[in-house]
Formats: structure tokens, sequence, C-alpha cells
């Protein structure tokens, strides 16, 4: 008899749109799976045409242009593996609770992109003196709850965040074109930010000489500080440092003895310098063996962490992790009331017996 | 260009042995389809050979017979829809929290069995007049946390249960063989008890004149309500009448106008004979419409009700089923340490705006 089929499967928060979660605690690749990439839509998915395959640049440029799919091919590409996280992940895990998708551990996912940067084609085009902001639309539109109107899904970056060098376009995920769920045929990547910045079905480049205050701009991808008001709102720009247990899960049960504890680490803020393990609640912490991906600036780190337990009892086992600049995770992540950036440390209580 | 294929998934909640979740919220069929059955295990899927087909009933009878699995298709057969819920489903909602796998509230599926009832089997058999219980093995077997050794996962009935003309050894689901994870080629069916009960992979009956205490009768499936001690424990038996909000989900954000709350009610002590909602926190309840499926004692009751909301704010909707033995759902599910037989309220907030 053959052995049964076990896998994972995505978790399901939403279907119109669909938005599901990445098995997080049950896939250890250091590049997720197409099959196992987070889905994150607004809207329903674009409806795809020979025009999908046309990328339009203009605004405040010397040479407006449209380039198709096939002349990015051609061009000189980057390609580096980058943790995409939804801002939202984790927003289940907020006290006091907030509204919208209820993301546990997995909306994010790391694949290989392979792109052309953006400002190698704006070098094609050039920018205007006044340009201020680089506006990225994508395919994709539909009607929000909260305002009238039909929207397209739509993006801004400054300057000097769009012409980073590996702010790219991107054609292709995992060395083949990109799916269909995650952009294709033409997406714009951001590296290090939060995953509502890297534009799917990447439609229209527009270069403005203002500030760009569309509604996922200026009211989605906001942190409010406030409940009841909208003072102190700041932009969710780039990924908190961050990690995850994969291992054991929360209210396991587990038998005394050895057990490999592990999970992953990443942030938008630099490379993981250590991640800690605590198996006591937080009162003493020791460090976890890590395993940089080399030469992989924007990719997550691995972890694992030997814990041999002979007393019965019950256990609260966390990991904290800190980057480069000096950022680490903190006990309890920043409330905001669209429940952004979470990024508290990871927590699994679990008994042994 | 095709519509893109948006479909819900299993909720992973263990591999290693598969536990997953029906994903209830985003499924109406009356039949839950055999891809989206939930799947419990104790221990790793067994293994099957030539001898899995047959059924051995020993012990206190008065010829001890082994059937083969094609025996049983020759028999006189009854079929009907019945309601599976693993006595651990909602787990995750027990405040304060309980180790053991995290069920919310998919796992429970409801499926067309169709098999012989134990009771005509055990006339070809006979019963001693010592008999007293009736033990069920399965084959899977495997090893636990608390205590050493292997263990078979066995169970009991009591003779007036095993002897109920609705209690089968079930051959088909859905009008097809088994699915081996459901337990291929013969399961127990117990109709109106949760799953524990419903021994799959069943290998061997045995009729004992004492009372059966394997570590799965004794240890696990029993309601301890202390949590340091196991003063008042009592076995879990019967499913409490229940009920799910499907729609909306639990932090959902809504537009002001109309909206299908919709869900499901079942019971183990009767047919659910009213559904009410609440949409203001359980101050004032309405009866949402329920269809029943005729005829169908074991199955599920899909309700609906229309709330019109033309105020924005903040949301508290519930459910609670009431059954014809006039159990109803409370406001808070009895907590017992092990986390079984929750069924307080469905509950889902949300916002309008």
């Amino acid at each position: 008899m053959r052995t049964p089929d076990i896998k994972p499967y995505l978790v399901t928060r939403g279907l119109i749109p669909e938005n599901q979660e990445h098995p997080i605690h049950f896939i250890s690749s250091a590049i997720t799976p197409e099959y196992y990439f987070f889905r994150r839509n607004h809207f329903s998915y674009p409806v795809l045409s020979e025009q999908s395959f046309l990328l339009s640049i203009g605004g405040e440029v010397q040479r407006p242009l449209t380039f198709h799919y096939q002349d990015l091919l051609r061009m000189p590409s980057k390609e580096f593996a980058v943790v995409l996280e939804c801002s939202g992940n984790n927003r289940a895990h907020f006290r006091p609770k907030v509204f919208g998708e209820q993301w546990e551990g997995g909306a994010v996912s790391q694949g290989v992109w392979r792109g052309v940067a953006l400002r190698d084609l704006l070098k094609f085009t050039g920018l205007n003196a006044a340009a201020k902001e680089i506006v990225f639309e994508g395919h994709d539109s539909g009607k929000r709850t909260d305002i009238e109107g039909e929207f397209v899904f739509a993006r801004s970056l400054t300057l000097d965040k769009a012409l980073h060098p590996d702010t790219i376009i991107a054609y292709a995920l995992n060395g083949r074109p990109i799916p269909y769920k995650q952009g294709y045929p033409l997406r714009l990547v951001v590296p290090q930010w939060y995953a509502m910045a890297s534009v799917k079905w990447l439609r229209r480049i527009t270069v403005i000489d203002t500030h760009f205050n569309g509604p996922f701009q200026e009211i989605d991808y906001v942190y409010y500080p406030e409940k009841d008001s909208d003072e102190g709102k700041t932009p969710v720009t780039t990924i908190h440092v961050n990690s995850i247990i994969q291992q054991p899960l929360n209210r396991n049960v587990l038998d005394t003895g050895m057990h490999q504890l592990y999970g992953m680490a990443w942030s938008g803020t630099g490379f993981i310098t250590t991640v800690e393990i605590s198996v006591d609640g937080g009162e003493n912490w020791n460090r976890a063996a890590i395993q940089p991906v080399p030469g992989n600036p924007y990719g997550w780190t691995f972890w694992n962490y030997t814990w041999v337990v002979t007393q019965k009892g019950e256990y609260t086992i966390m990991s904290r992790a800190a980057d480069s600049s000096g950022s680490i995770q903190p006990e309890t992540a920043r409330w905001n009331r669209k429940g952004y950036g979470y990024n508290a440390y990871s927590t699994a209580h679990v008994k042994v017996e």
C-alpha cells in the first residue's frame, strides 16, 4: 500500500477576494514553493489581455514611454531572494483586537524575484526636475467599504526609494514567469518594505510632482495609534524585525526529552544578527543557532535551538530577533487601529508530560 | 483568459499525525465532499493489507466469527447523513486556554454513511449473559506522550448504545467506499456521539464483561472540570447542541445595507428546533429561518438571517441553537481541562463602515 499523501494547505482567510496564508508552521524550505505563497488581494483577480503586457511610464518624465513585457526580458536584470510580508501579518494577535483579515503568522513568503531595476527604465524616460513621487497602478480594481466609487489598487514611492537599485519591475519568480495570482506578467518588487508596496499586475507608472493620496496610501497602510482619532498617523513602510517559532506549535503537548525548536527571522531594516530563545516566559534568554542565506540581504534566516526538558509542567517558549540596525523585537507590538506591523516576540505555550 | 481557481483549503493543525479542519466558513454543501472532510488522527495512518478486510467479533459471544468486508456488502444495510464532530472542536475558544490541538470551528463534517447495523452482526455471534460493554479496535496504533508503551486506538460502548439500530459498521461514505483517511475499509459509525466513538479502520470487536479502561476511554475523551485534579470526571459521549456562524467572519468589515448571515446547527440530543440570532451582543434575539434536511435525524440544519444595518459601528453577532430535547447552547461553554464539548454561542464581531 502506498503511503498516504500528507501535506499542509494554505489557510483560507477569505475567498472574495482571495486571501490565504502560507502554512508557515509546516514548511521549512528557504524558497516558498509557488503553490504555498500567501495570497493577499484587495479586489477580484483582474482580467488580463494583450494590453496587460504593456507597461506605460508617464507624468513628470521627459519622454513618456510604453514598454512591452518582452522589452523587459531583454534588458539587464537582477535577481534576489526577498521576504514579502503583508503588513497585516499577525493582525489576529493584537490586543485589543482589531478589525480586518485575521492573519496569523503566515502572511509572509520568500521568493526569488528577477526583474529590471526601475531606475534603469527611468533612464529611458528621464525625470523632470519637479518629480517627487512615483505612482504604481495595478490592473486590479473594485469597491471599498468605506468610501463610494471604484478604485484601482495604486501605491506611491518617494523618489529615493523608487530609485533604489534593488527596486525592480519583476517578471519572474523562482526562475519562472510570475504566477498569475502573484502579479503576472509584471510586478513591482520593493525589497524591505511590507508587501503592499510590491504592486501586482503592474500596469502604469506615473511620476508626479506632489504627494500621492490614494486610499491605499492615505487610508489603508497607515499606522493609527489612536482608536478614535487619526492623530499621530504615519505611513507603513519597512518590515519590522520579526521572528516566528515554527515548531512546536502553541498549546502542543510534548514528551520529556530533547526537542528541536526552530523557525525563521527577518527584517526590513538590516540583516538578522541574533535570535534569542527563552523557555521560561522571558526570564532567561539563550542564543539560537542561525543560518542566514549567504549574500542574500533581503531573505529570511533560519534558526534552531535544542531544548532538553526533564521536568514536566507548562512552559512558555519565546523567540526574539535583532538585526544589524540595532532593531529588536519588542515584548508587545505597538498597537494601531488597523493592525499593521505586528512584531512582538513569537510565543508558544507548551505542556510537557 | 480563464477565471482563476479560487477555493478554500483544509486548515492544517498538525501533520504527524495528520489533523486538518474542514474549512467550515467557506463551504455550504449539505454533504461535505470527501476532499473537505476534517481529518483527525491519534497516530500515523495504518498500513493496510489483505487482513484489513477482516473484522473479527469475539469475547463474550456464543460463536466468535470473522466477517469479510465482502460479507458486509451483501447484508441488509442502512444509510443516513451523520454529523461527525470531534469532541475537541472549538477547543481554541476555551478560556482559560487548554492544551491540545487548537481546533477552531471546523472539526466537524457531514457525510452519508452506509453500513450494517452492529446488532445485525451480533445476531450471528450471539451475546453471553455476562456481556457488558463492546470494545472496538482500529488498525491505528502508536505512542502517547503521557504513558509508556504502544497503544491501539480502542474505544468501548455500553450494550445499549452498541445495540442501537443505527450504530453501524459502515463501508461507504457518500455512495462510495470510505476514503482511506476516513477509515477504509470499515468504520464504526455512532450517530449523535462525538466522533472519537466512530472508530476508523475497524479491526476487531470484543464483547467484555467489565468496564473498558483503555487510555482513549479513561484518560482522553473525559471531561475533567478541575485543572489540578481528576475530581468529577465524566466520559465524553453525545454531541452538545451547537451552531456556527459561517458568514460573516469574526472581525470582518462590512458595508451598511443588507447582509445575509448564515450557518449551521446540529445536536446529538435531538433535532434542531430553533436558531436565534442576536446582532447586539446577546441583548435581543430573533429567530433565523432554518432548513432541516427532511427525514434526517442525525444531520445538521442550515439557518440564515437577513440583517439590515444602517448605522455604522461595531456589532457583536451571535447564534444559539436549541434542540427537541430542550437543550440550548450556553453563553459560556463548560470549561474542562482537556477542552471537550465546546458549544457556547457562535460569535462574530464585525465593524460596519
